[in-house]
């Protein structure tokens, strides 16, 4: 396998928001060039499937400002700094979102949104046996849960219906996992 | 259904970069209030799965900076401008990072990576009929092409074992879609 690291010279702090913190790195490219990264350093988040017995899943409707439009997602948050426990954050987000607590909570993988300019990981979980607990949006957080079938979320999924990312992922992993479980002897 | 737009009242370039165009906008809440969004504004993006007759996809092995690891993905590029046709950014890139051109290009849908702080859509294509043409890598661009089965590369997807959010929904999607045909009389 081909080294095709690129290692970094220099890294300066461009803008440092109060949600975004963008870095422009100087790197030594594999062939001994130099080039210039710009990235967002990120804390990773966390997203939820959650599943009750019957089948079915919650989504949030929300309106996201960078793309100007209402997606229905998987509950998700970020972590409150970079190491926090995601399935910590998983929790959290949940209530906070749709007012449920996991009984249990299943690791189902971590996957990168944005390699390209972001070092955001996302940790992805199934939520089962969940009980009432209570909601708190965040301030300046506006949604709406949405409980759906989760097999018919996985179908809109697959046929192209749902619009964010992680959220397709986020199903299509459950589903996957579900999958497996339903197999074993 | 609530109203859960976010009106912009402001918007400023805080970051004018050579990749990143970064803007910090004050917007009207749903409930009246103001809040401030910081965001990527992206021309957009197109990412492909290549399909020869026996099964095979070629996945692409690239390091990538802000996460600072490889990642096996499937070949992707940005547009140049937004709205240059995505259809022909995917032709484009399948051939700059593979060398094969698509004879035929099947859209599969479009997904937002990152809907908290940006506003990139990846569109996503299954390429067929394909043709050696010419690899012509972008400077500071240093990738290996790897052949995998399709079936292979979706269970790997599904086994959360491939870590780049695009190529786990480009794979899936065109399974789903690949299924879809299979099952028309």
């Amino acid at each position: 396998m081909t080294d095709l690291q690129e290692k970094p010279l220099s890294s300066t702090p461009v803008y440092d928001g109060v949600l975004l913190k963008v870095r422009r790195d100087e790197v030594r490219l594999p062939d001994g060039g130099t080039s210039v990264r710009e990235w967002i350093d990120h804390p990773g988040a966390a997203a939820v499937v959650p599943l009750f017995p019957d089948g079915t899943t919650l989504l949030v409707r929300q309106f996201r400002y960078p793309p100007r439009r209402t997606f229905l997602e998987v509950p998700a948050g970020k972590l409150d700094v970079a190491g926090e426990d995601p399935a910590t954050v998983a929790r959290r987000e949940l209530e906070e979102e749709t007012g449920y607590r996991a009984g249990r909570l299943t690791a189902l993988g971590a996957l990168y949104p944005c390699i390209g300019y972001s070092n955001e990981v996302i940790h992805f979980f199934l939520a089962e046996d969940l009980t009432a607990g209570e909601r708190d949006l965040s301030d300046g957080e506006f949604l709406e849960p949405v409980p759906v079938l989760l097999a018919e979320a996985v179908a809109q999924a697959r046929r192209g219906e749902l619009h964010d990312m992680k959220t397709v992922a986020a199903l299509l992993l459950a589903e996957a996992h579900l999958a497996g479980r339903a197999s074993k002897p």
